[in-house]
């Protein structure tokens, strides 16, 4: 029989594509989920049994989120990524864990198919075939939504009428949850100029209190809140779980999709704002000019090319290697306020801050170097312009 | 006589200048003081006065905000400038354009002196000295506190032995105001973990309730303020005006100093970050991907050269063409909502909006392209990949 | 009757498409080539007579000449670009023009159809259909050879069989001519090891005594050789016959095609080199560092948007806009010595040289500075390293 | 007594500042020479004899041509590094690791001063004093040639009124050799137009007759020749013996200095050259083209740092680790021929060529991808400028 592994979700699109590739096409469906953080324990649960009441042979959850930090979401921190400086890459980052999850997957499996739910005019369909097709271009890609451009309704129907009546409605925003924020979708988001409204993000301001916290990192990471050790994968879900209660971290994304056109998506990401903000002013203090120049055009590129599926090239592991090395100072902590809608970041204490008072004051004269050093500095660093305008002064 | 002019701000430093170059060195002194955007005309007039009780032997305030906006700020509004993701080169920018009118007019009353009152430890000494030299190196810069690292008091004492008695007490935070933001330093911007408390900036929270705002752009210029057109400048500063109501745009910038040492520095800057936010949205939905890329690099690298004084460097003039060239079609409005602390980009509105409905939405399936077409499409976008890892799968 | 453009070279692809398309498609063919710097007044006569010949209503010879140097050739020049450092991107850059004009004629007669004679497995496919698709969404590209994957033989069996009897014997190595340069592709390009043999190349070595030769720039233009005065595009047309007979300009260049496969071709192309290498010397001593570097990573990043077919995205014409303001002292004469395959720069002259002795000789004592300046400029420019060092010494 | 490390060459500025600094100022001097590949043995011992006589205390002879490697010349290549397209910063290079092993040294000895023999108009000072300062902020530098602007007849007269009666004639060119290359200046380095005369290179054309070579990489490293293997410091020997007698790699470097001014420097640098081109070209096919991309921008990044003396910034470190995690699989043959003053690539063996056959070639359609497939990609790659050109085509 024809061995299939279908990335599944729970939603409706691949709910329809686990009857229909079972049912009418004859394939051997093994559905899989990959947690990146957006699935609690009863979801899991509830999306196994979904998944076999729908004629998936078999069905596996794959905790995915351990993986998804060491293999992506700490290179965004390093890099301080925001894609056109506002967008966490919360999606982009996901689906490209999930897509080497699901082909590792299916090669333990022996599938000879993989099938996933994307349509065929966004970013996602392109991430997860480029994926499949890299690591394994013997594998066929199956996508039943993308070739049918099946309307919701048809898709509804089809399942009842294969006696599947799980309710449908359809929500009024589309939520993709996961470790490093949450995406949302609505018909706001299909115009150029409207906000989406405060009740279409998940959390809702619970609390008025302006609340002070401490993060910790080593070398980049962040390694204690408040003073508290743990992972970074828990430290992450902590944060998320204190400063969502303020609606901390919402915004839109503009941007462009690797098809061509541009999209718009709200997003909600409190941890990923607080932690890139917070660990990027940590290297203002540690870094040299130089350092952040750099990190910050090769973090940028890193973005693009992540945001646009193209993990596997080997530039990223080589950015990820200088993204790595400029870790080594990045250690100490950043104190934080939160206020409802905003965080402020107060300032840092760090052993490898380079602002150190022994060298002496921004604006204070000191005992590093005499007026006439600084006239000599500032001489010699004139001469090219000196140089250049005395040449040039008359050919103008 | 030797013919000196002295860049005049009314202040401590300067004024020990005007009286101690006058009296003591035998210069025949010229007190100037550029306007860009930090001063009243009764201000003026009260530098005026004390300039000439110093014994200067002439005053002049020059109105540089034109052209600090033309030379400077539509370029930082054009980069969507903030060095190191945070500040709007609120001083660096200004300090560059007093430079060059300062120099500008020694050369018109035949100055073979120019003296200012920087110190030997900050940014200004750099830009100013840079400008003149290039410009003028015949000129011949003078700097007593420099050179003779006084301490307030003395300047204090030399003052009140002379005869003058202005009574100098030292404000709790020093303040630098300009069109392009205020910046502010205190004891606790010396130390690396203290914030500002709110009282040391100069606007304080006055409106409570949220206000939608209108910017219009033309080429990337602010040409309307909620529909009512006016210059740039004037819009500046009534944005400024309406927004520092709400305290907006606060923030400490940790950045790398000329002479190689870290310095931190409060600023206050609504209006300029609501501009350059609104205006890159505005940019999001108007420029390809590719000239958002080039213009992030550009941008920064623009920024960086400026804040160190490197204006006169041709490669700006080179950079500025680029900008200008991008602008085209950064045309339309952007919406935006003050709230306390903060504000909101609702959305923008354009001709030349690329994210437009009738080529297809993100995610929905549309007319444009077949299944098949995308297919293809991410077929051969991975034809790189694939082949890099069939030809080194084994060999890792 | 169904209007179509067909791009028409005179090769046995192109003719087969010629006769296809006008014969057993039913279209009334209208063939057009587009002169780069190809063909010969005689050449043009011949493809004329063919084209007519296999079946097309018209033909048309457009002169692109000029509009290829203008759109193109002139920023390669200024930008310094040289693909992969080697390669003067000759016939990518001539594509883009064919396209361009191609597109016009076919709006101009009312063709709803144009057809080209590209295969599916090359660069020039991709830069043809997007040029076409966005200039004229409208009209429908028609490509047989790509189609039909049709082989050699069979395409000359059928021009035979339809009573078409040119010889159409395969030349040893396929040759590309332009204004720019000239491509040749033959059996050993297709591997990686071998190199073309000397009797591959059109040109052969001819003279062997050195000859010497002044190219006078202005403003980054070659608007004189030796003296005399001419359009940059007859000094590039001289330049190429008397260089082409030293046998300079030979290399192969290996490039990344557009569809993610890595490609190998050789080329000729004496005049694009002494050219380039000659104005980037005289922009090293015209202009300033900062410049020489954004001009780098800028030209750098225009050759590859031009290779892959990007020359319509807007940042180009961002770059051309900061790449032509970057040459206004970009004037002077540079001296050059012909060799048997290679060539020397001698040195150049100029009234923007920056090098200029009145400022000081490199490594020789001068009266622009002092010791005490040296100095003070290397210490100051020491604190961030000195800070760095003392700071993290006992932290590694 | 007061302890002194002196740079010291043999040479007459420094055979100066040994009798001078030992004589006439008291100091314990303790001379100090490192090799970085330009001594032999009885050059050694002549110069060790000569600081003996002058006064010095002691002298140490430093051989650091394989610190020399392994700190900077092993990402030069790595980085394909040519400043400014031309000059593989052969002297710039060795001064820093120079610099490194005297203050080293200085410090072993328990040194609290460190002279040089550098004047105030060249970037050796610069190259040296920051990394003295940097690391040994305690120690004092001392540099009589600077500070006293000394005549090159002065500093003979103070050596024979002192008994020393070497023959310090000085030498039409002065000459800096070493592993990495050596440089040539000369009066006609002193102007913009003259090229050195043949004469003026330290090697002269020996071998007419072409000689094919086999360069064999190991992860970027030059770790045989013609089948011979050895260590890159031996290859890099051994090829320099054999390429010299073509005289090849000569050219003139046209650049700018730390401080201000332009310079100009004849080199000779055939091995240098023969292997950065030779990796260069192993990368075109085994690298992907992002690879390339970012490669070229942070190699030309890193040489200019390294040029102007900042090696000890950390971000050296970084873009360190980045070109090492680059050359994973930069690992084959390249086949090189020798021709008098020049050289060609002929081309490459590796496991690790991507330009693969059994994926397709360059023109040739494959089994790879269909007509379909290369047409969907090429209309997708089209969306975003079908997008911009026809919302802005009216607009213009």
């Amino acid at each position: 029989m024809k061995k299939l592994v279908l990335a599944y979700s729970g939603g409706l699109d691949t709910s329809y594509c686990a009857k229909y590739l079972s049912q009418d096409q004859g394939f051997e469906v093994h559905a899989v989920s990959v947690n990146t953080g957006g699935f609690s324990k009863e979801e899991i649960k509830e999306i196994e049994e979904k998944a076999l009441a729908l004629g998936a042979s078999s069905y596996t959850s794959i905790n995915a989120i351990a993986t998804f930090y060491e293999k992506v979401v700490k290179y965004l921190i390093f890099g301080n990524v925001l894609k056109n400086n506002t967008y966490p890459l919360s999606v982009s980052a996901e689906r490209i864990v999930q897509a080497i999850e699901i082909v590792n997957h299916a090669k333990k499996v022996g599938a000879q198919y993989i099938a996933h739910g994307s349509t065929g005019a966004g970013n996602d369909q392109v991430r997860f075939d480029m994926i499949f097709q890299i690591l394994a271009p013997e594998i066929e890609i199956i996508t039943p939504i993308r070739d049918k451009k099946l309307a919701r309704e048809e898709e509804i129907n089809y399942l009842q009428q294969n006696g599947i009546d799980y309710s449908w409605q359809k929500a009024k925003y589309s939520i993709n949850r996961g470790l490093w924020g949450t995406s949302v979708g609505g018909e706001e988001t299909l115009t150029s100029h409207l906000p989406l409204p405060d009740s279409a993000y998940p959390s809702q301001l619970e609390k008025e209190l302006a609340k002070e916290l401490k993060l910790t990192f080593n070398k980049g990471e962040l390694v204690a809140l408040d003073g508290e050790k743990d992972t970074p994968v828990a430290n992450i879900e902590k944060l998320s779980a204190i400063a969502s209660k303020y609606a901390i971290g919402r915004d839109i994304h503009v941007g462009d999709t690797i098809i061509g056109i541009k999209g718009r998506v709200g997003f909600e990401a409190a941890a990923p704002l607080i932690i890139i903000k917070a660990h990027h002013l940590l290297e203002k203090h540690t870094l040299s000019k130089w350092q952040q120049y750099q990190k910050e055009q090769l973090g940028n590129f890193y973005g693009m090319l992540l945001h646009e599926g193209n993990y596997l090239d080997e530039v990223m592991r080589n950015i990820e290697a200088f993204l790595t090395d400029t870790q080594k100072n990045v250690s100490g902590d950043v104190f934080v306020t939160l206020h409802p809608y905003r965080f402020e970041l107060n300032g840092i204490a760090s052993d490898h801050d380079l602002m150190n008072a022994s060298f002496g004051s921004y604006g204070e004269m000191n005992k590093g170097w005499t007026a006439d050093d600084a006239k000599g500095f500032i001489k010699i660093l004139s001469n090219s312009g000196k140089i250049a305008n005395h040449v040039n002064q008359n050919n103008d």
